[in-house]
């Protein structure tokens, strides 16, 4: 078992006057930060400030990159032809890397958002295209996402690293898939029990699945969700409690240059 | 008066499936392409495939950055508070710097589009924050626009290279600022006219001015419009007669990587 | 068979600067116009300009609704859920509707664009989606479609009125399906040919299949490309032979206001 | 003095996943809500709970009409031209009256948001553009804005009817006009004394200014800020102060349909 692990959110998602979640708490709860590059959430000046605070608290900055689709958040899938696909994403990270240069950092990963997420999860063309942009940007970036995806095995025969996420809040069958969001038990909402299942799976390797049964999950990092009501407090029990544990919080991805945030403990 | 001239014209114009001007043609007749970033007009689409294409034939690229406004072209003053601003201009240049960088190139000068580019003129807020966002992404980058504007002035106090433009189809008041384009006699529209007027500022540093009276202009480079009709054949014929008169067609920018322009006689 | 027939045309499909196709020499063609409403092309000016002519000319204004997205013209399928689909077509019928009445005379029909259109031919929960907003908007409008699609079964099912289009450009399949785009021989260019096909389908009913054999067609309208090169000369040609055909050219919809086309012979 | 006066707020401003405000606590406080109808704010679903929301309490509609500026939430001035500024308009009116009358009652007035009405207050290009679409889409409906501003002038020229309205949470010059936002007691935040001037104004005609002496003001309507913090509460302590003081809220249109809020008093 692990004795580290990194810790992801979602950030960067409002947009001009709207906001959603409270990044700057999150950054200091995560390792890793999926920052919206404008497509579903995310413009130039949340970018801007974002990759500031990351870089500054030693957060590694991850490009979350999704169909274009602000009106509904990138959570729609959409046919896209794979050649706009790469391109979409390329342009995400590119805008997204010239914020982190400025910041003194640059893009450290790829993360897929939303509907484009679970589409790469088993459509082999969707997924080829993001792999594609990644390839043509810099084949050193690593691509998060769910473990045994379509995206993951694409993306480890064209030499890619790929890093596996478990979500804190979500329920898993016994396969190891995730429980639906819309069934009952599906998100999980009190921070103690969160907490105990990860340190279940990072001491352990298994966690309890909806049937009761126990199922392995494959994780480099886990994903702690950003715009829920509680979310900070859910970060902060996981991440406290898996310290407790002895488990080292650390980024998946090493030398990101300033001091990562394990080396800085939340308040 | 120089021996050489670069030839710039502003480029990807289009969005989605509508096209404007022809891209190829044109990247066979100027030696910097001012390349649309997607806030005016361009998609991630139109940004790889002109940047591919312009790597190809050793034409310079250039961020044409503007004000977020698709509608309208860029073509509307905005009143865009400087560190909105700022961070725009960033995220255009670090887009298309992705795609220049897949095409084995980079972004090797700024300039302003549309009304950014007229209110910069004069405007020292708007101007400083377009320096600004240079100064953060990269010094080494000149900036192409008017001479004796504010944000030439600003960018050359701030240490940034700057670069002045003609237009090759404008005419000139004898105080040498553009006739505006609704006065009589603005826009030229006769190429073999437009030529020898480039010509004559070529080689005498002069031109004829609406008045009748001839007029200095500084140029380093001339702007040729690439979307009227007509426009790749006043560019060619500004070329041709440039090159008939002894002067060389190359980039203000040297060491742009692939053999240039210059070096490869347009059909 | 019908003595008289409907000619549909997608119209006000620029966007900005940018143009597409030529809108007023297809007015003088069609009897029904398919205005974009702006969420897969057309702007306020447009929609403003392409009313005032169609008005001008007698043709009839149909809501062409689609997907809210600019960037893929409408032609990508989108998980649109039915509330929002609902939503997005009420809002772009109300804003075509304005500019109908600015020209004194209103929305008389509504026509999915694109993807929506391709969708709706199998989807049930988008069609039913489309069908919800012409009932809560005007149940009065009939729905323009494919013949045996699910929209105009749902639509049947509720009281609206459908009307069947054929394609003038494309080929058929023996069960009456359009061949797909990609297919050899799927979009016909020879106007003669197109011109003459149609002529059949009007006076027997039936065209040639791509296999040889006779397919029967429902069409109380011929949809005419407007936007590919040739466009106004096939559409003239169809016109003129349905003319000559003794088949009168007048909108599916009565009482359309001033008086239709077909009452004022093209030049 | 009146024995009446209408509340209004700016309402339905979120946009996507995105909220801002508490419309339908909002809803409860007011007679009249400004629809923001997707230019700067408000998108499809957004539109048609807020109208079912206001139809069902009797709160009249109108059209908050603005820039085309997401990005920006229309707080920045654009050079748009006025014909495109009257088809914006006509655009956003008409689209939201689709809404509107689907919840059974229709757009009653036109406001200007943003940007745009700090714009019309001075400019009469921009405010003769608005001016034309509410002329050109319905002439029967009022402008609501600030009194003596150039946009009521061209109104009430063109033989419009204008509503002045008084912000309830700013403080005012000795010579009527707003102090700026960002000088020092330009904005008041306290419920109390934000009620007591309001009681104050409708009983007497004018309030206290920044240096003390007496204005007066004119209010056919009372602006409540309806998405800053305490927003809610504050537009209570003015409705419940106005009431306990013997002043009728009603909505400055008559007929609106339904029963209007103030024969429903808020919990």
């Amino acid at each position: 078992m692990p004795a580290s692990i990194d810790l992801n959110s979602d950030l960067g998602e409002g947009f001009g006057t709207w906001t959603l979640g409270d990044d700057e708490a999150m950054l200091e709860v995560v390792t890793s930060a999926n920052v919206a590059c404008g497509f579903h959430a995310g413009d130039p000046n949340i970018l801007r400030r974002v990759c500031a605070h990351a870089a500054k608290r030693g957060v590694v900055i991850g490009a979350q990159v999704s169909y274009r689709d602000l009106a509904g958040f990138g959570r729609r899938s959409m046919d896209v032809d794979p050649v706009t696909l790469t391109n979409d994403v390329l342009y995400q990270i590119a805008a997204l890397d010239g914020f982190a240069k400025v910041a003194g950092t640059a893009v450290r990963y790829v993360k897929p958002h939303g509907a484009l997420y679970n589409t790469v999860v088993h459509d082999a063309r969707q997924a080829g295209a993001v792999v594609e942009a990644v390839l043509l940007y810099d084949r050193g970036l690593p691509l998060l996402g769910l473990p045994q995806s379509v995206l993951h095995s694409i993306a480890a025969q064209s030499g890619l690293r790929t890093v596996s996420e478990a979500f804190a809040d979500r329920a898993y069958t016994p396969e190891g898939t995730l429980v639906p969001r819309d069934s009952p038990g599906a998100v999980l909402v009190d921070p103690r029990e969160v907490a105990d299942r990860m340190v279940q799976l990072l001491t352990t390797g298994v966690v309890g699945s909806s049937t009761g049964t126990e199922v392995a999950i494959k994780a480099d990092s886990i994903c702690l969700h950003g715009d829920t009501p509680g979310a900070v407090q859910m970060g902060r029990a996981v991440r406290d409690a898996l310290t407790a544990a002895g488990i080292t919080i650390r980024p998946f991805v090493n030398g990101a240059g300033a001091a990562p945030n394990d080396a800085q403990p939340a308040p």
